[in-house]
């Protein structure tokens, strides 16, 4: 059966490396044989708040959302695995996919009552101006790591959840600039590879 | 001289134990003296996404971006001392809130090339529905801690920085809830003294 992927990417530019990142990974996803459905916030107009009519109401696990939450949530659910594409930026996403996950990823939905999510995998690719060594120092990848695996994916029944971080973005004291972002492009790729290894492993050991 | 005092706080609605706190709060930090400055940021109608007119450039340290970011830098950063009041969402801040830090907190006003934020002290109050005990178990107090403290308020030159996480909001297992949302609301009101106390200190050390 063919498998499915929903790539949520946050940039406010589509000449940005981000959105050259996610083409990749739509890319290889595609050749991996995914059918892939990608959510853009910026360009389909997400709004990140969450208003009075999107707060979770604890009692109630059925309650309807707004209409732009169900039908995310909808197309979020309806994937196998989930690669998010992001700036790094204070350490953390972008407030535009920090209000997806406010909003879609919701009590009734996505948790809560013994639901979950229903999704196999999720990796999340950010993209870091500083170097993996800054992040190491202060324990920045162990903190984005824990957030997004254990108390976002985690909590959602998604057990297989990885961070990816591609590092020195801006290019500081990167002397073969081509090589760099070849480099990083490729990384963002193979992690569209791997996952699709590991979804067709877990589905024969299934 | 007179300490002034910056609050801003995010929650969909004004009937929340969130205002409720932040009315405390204020309440307090008047009663210390602070001439305070509200950043209701639902209120205020702000918008939390970066476009293209607030990516920091940085190669200009001087880049004026868009007047609201501008202005609200301006408030912000006449404080001696900052107030934080938010439900913990997803063990961080509410998309509003991360986008205030996203655009507000921007090279050139905030950090880069030596600039500080000129803040002598934050406090970050994240009304949490979890347990302490819950947070401790997968460190999710520490990870809060570090991305805010560190990650944030370092970075911009924020030497005293603390996050105070109000817990059991949801009152979740809880027999006397009257006793305890008046000793969350005396918790939240003691952050304010306390931050009083901890200026004037300073001043005399100065």
């Amino acid at each position: 059966m063919t498998k499915r992927a929903t790539v949520i990417w946050a940039h406010p530019r589509t000449d940005s490396l981000t959105a050259t990142i996610t083409s990749d990974v739509i890319e290889e996803l595609t050749a991996q044989g995914f059918e892939v459905d990608e959510i853009d916030l910026h360009r389909e107009g997400f709004d990140p708040l969450v208003r009075e009519a999107d707060e979770p109401d604890f009692i109630t696990v059925d309650k309807q959302y707004t209409p732009e939450v169900m039908e995310l949530a909808a197309r979020t659910k309806a994937a196998d695995a989930l690669v998010f594409v992001f700036p790094v930026w204070w350490y953390s996403v972008p407030a535009i996919m920090k209000g997806y996950i406010d909003r879609v990823w919701n009590f009734g939905l996505f948790y809560g009552e013994g639901r979950r999510s229903g999704i196999a995998a999720a990796r999340w690719i950010g993209l870091a101006g500083e170097s993996a060594e800054a992040f190491r120092k202060r324990e920045y990848d162990d903190m984005i790591a824990r957030n997004l695996n254990v108390g976002i994916a985690g909590l959602c029944g998604v057990g297989d959840s990885r961070v990816v971080l591609l590092h020195d973005t801006l290019g500081d004291g990167i002397d073969d600039l081509d090589a760099h972002y070849a480099a990083l492009r490729a990384q963002a790729r193979s992690v569209a590879e791997e996952l699709a290894g590991t979804l067709a492993v877990a589905e024969v050991g299934a």
